[in-house]
């Protein structure tokens, strides 16, 4: 048996540690901004009904094209959005890596603005694009004029936001979205993984769509679909989009399973997202009662909530560990993440960091 | 709607096509080397089981190390292997861009022979890896002094060798690959995705595995588990290998449905095999008749054949096309790739070609 240092990997790998939350088997797992919610039984009937008569042809190549999930999807996003402008993969992590393939690589270069989902640096590394840390305003914000000016500084090929943004929870102004997009001639990413736990006043980039062939708006079924297990990520823009990932994508990278589960899935949308109104209240009740502890959370239009203000964050991580409940420390110096959960798990959160705070 | 030329993709990229056989709806359909028999319904039943446990929990995260799909597969191929042996991805495609992010990509090359598995010098292209063609011996064989001259001229970071080889059916000799490895200093990949087609008397590179911890052994279920539609590719190596591999992998990139396809897959390896002898004789079967017929098929030991002496190869594409048969068209001169089918299939097939043989 070998160790990695003997075998001769890319210089620029060398030393690294690969990405991962811890996966500890804990009660209340508020770590991974993941939907606690499992699906409803009658969706998961469908579902299994629709991978059933997909394993009757698994023998078979899936359709490369995956036309129907692409129907289904635009069909969900509505706003006149049809197959031609929606394709997916294994993840919105897969889909972030083949817009880099597509549009950054060798001698180009991506734009981002952390703290920000820690997978966007890794992919671009992974790409061998070069990854350039803008800054944002205080309380984590990106104003139109923050975003031009990093754009002029740097000219980047391509720009990554994220919004809501994790780990912060903060939304991005559409404004913002469209003043980055009028300085750079490349690229401009909207991850939105979490778009639908924005506040109902807020419309999503999908509106901004129309007239503007470079910007990429990517979704995941992960959370509001409560799809994590099923790994299905996608994107809506301009069919020319689709051109350029379709030179890039491994040939049938969607499985013929992953596919149907989709598609079945979609087909019972308002029935999957109904928890979302729960978990929005969860949320609330999250920062209004971290507030009153006297921690700082951030405002979020996400499922999660980032609050400053710990006075030693790796502690009370290990605190709420062992009384079985699992957050995310993510190195940001007072800081700590919580997904919102289910009410139980919630309130299993909020009493623990009631005690735990009294007691300090 | 803009087209792909108006976007900033990549230099590389300009005026490529994507990659893909036609997917036409035909009745005969032996051009991509799917195994053409449908899965036993009792295994059909064990997988539909597993799956709709998997969907309990499919709002959180796949386990990332697939734990449970490594000590399966380790399992199927025996030989003292164990899950740290062991690497999946969805389609040995993935595996192979792993690979290549791990140790090619820029500034780096990998060593080919062609004719070869088409896909091999796009995912060097797609990971800015440097595809070197290196040049068969007579009849599409590879001798050791051919393998070790050619690592000699051209000091490639990487060899890639594909056994038995697709597209000509062709085996590679152990010695071979035993003469390249001791030839470079780089990582060896033999890609096995045909190996149960192959004769029992040929040991397969996963007995060369042992004290060789640059030495790669890729596989699939696509082909003889007849599981192409669930993308499930895999590697046995060094465990060394993995943690390389964990370093450029996306998180999570197999999906829980994924995996738990494939467990209950393999808790039925022999009955899910019992197809590949059937397809052998029908295989043998192709090369005997095309044999008589005048044509020259070369030595299989996959489940399709490459035949030469095609006086018109894009005109029997056609014709054969027109009788509702799709086999492929390689752009190898005078030659055409057929898979054996089912029995059935192989019989219209061997028909068609004998009346649009004797009516030439």
């Amino acid at each position: 048996m070998s160790s990695l240092a003997d075998l001769p990997i890319r210089d620029d790998l060398r030393g690294l540690t690969p990405y991962g939350a811890p996966e500890l088997k804990v009660a209340v797992q508020l770590n991974v901004n993941e939907n606690t919610h499992p699906i409803p039984e009658d969706v998961a009937r469908s579902i299994i009904e629709a991978l059933a008569r997909e394993l009757l042809s698994v023998n078979r190549y899936p359709d490369r094209e995956f036309l129907a999930l692409r129907d289904s999807l635009a069909r969900y996003l509505g706003g006149g959005l049809t197959r031609d402008n929606v394709w997916a993969a294994n993840g919105s992590n897969e889909i972030l890596q083949q817009i880099l393939q597509a549009f950054g690589g060798p001698g180009r270069s991506v734009l981002g603005f952390p703290p920000t989902y820690s997978m966007h640096p890794i992919i671009a590394a992974g790409t061998g694009t070069e990854w350039i840390a803008g800054v944002r305003d205080t309380e984590y914000e990106i104003s139109p004029a923050t975003a031009v000016d990093w754009i002029e500084r740097t000219s980047p090929d391509l720009v990554f936001f994220c919004s809501p943004n994790n780990p912060t929870g903060t939304a991005l102004s559409l404004e913002t979205i469209a003043a980055a997009y009028n300085a750079t001639p490349g690229i401009v990413v909207v991850d939105e993984a979490y778009a639908e736990f924005g506040h109902s006043e807020q419309p999503t980039a999908l509106s901004l769509l129309e007239g503007r062939e470079r910007l990429i708006v990517t979704r995941t079924m992960s959370k509001a679909f409560a799809f994590a297990g099923a790994r299905l990520g996608y994107l809506a823009a301009d069919p020319a989009i689709s051109d350029a990932l379709r030179l890039v994508r491994l040939p049938y990278h969607l499985s013929s399973l992953t596919q149907a589960a989709a598609v079945a899935a979609l087909a019972h949308a308002p029935e999957m997202l109904a928890m979302v109104d729960d978990i929005k209240k969860q949320r609330d009740r999250i920062e209004v009662t971290l507030r009153e502890l006297g921690y700082h959370p951030y405002p979020s239009a996400s499922n999660f909530v980032l609050f400053g203000g710990v006075p030693d964050a790796h502690r009370l991580f290990e605190q709420l560990l062992e009384r079985d409940i699992i957050i995310r420390d993510l190195g940001i110096e007072g800081h700590l993440r919580v997904s919102a959960g289910t009410e139980a798990e919630t309130t299993a959160f909020l009493r623990a960091m009631s005690e735990l705070t009294e007691a300090r």
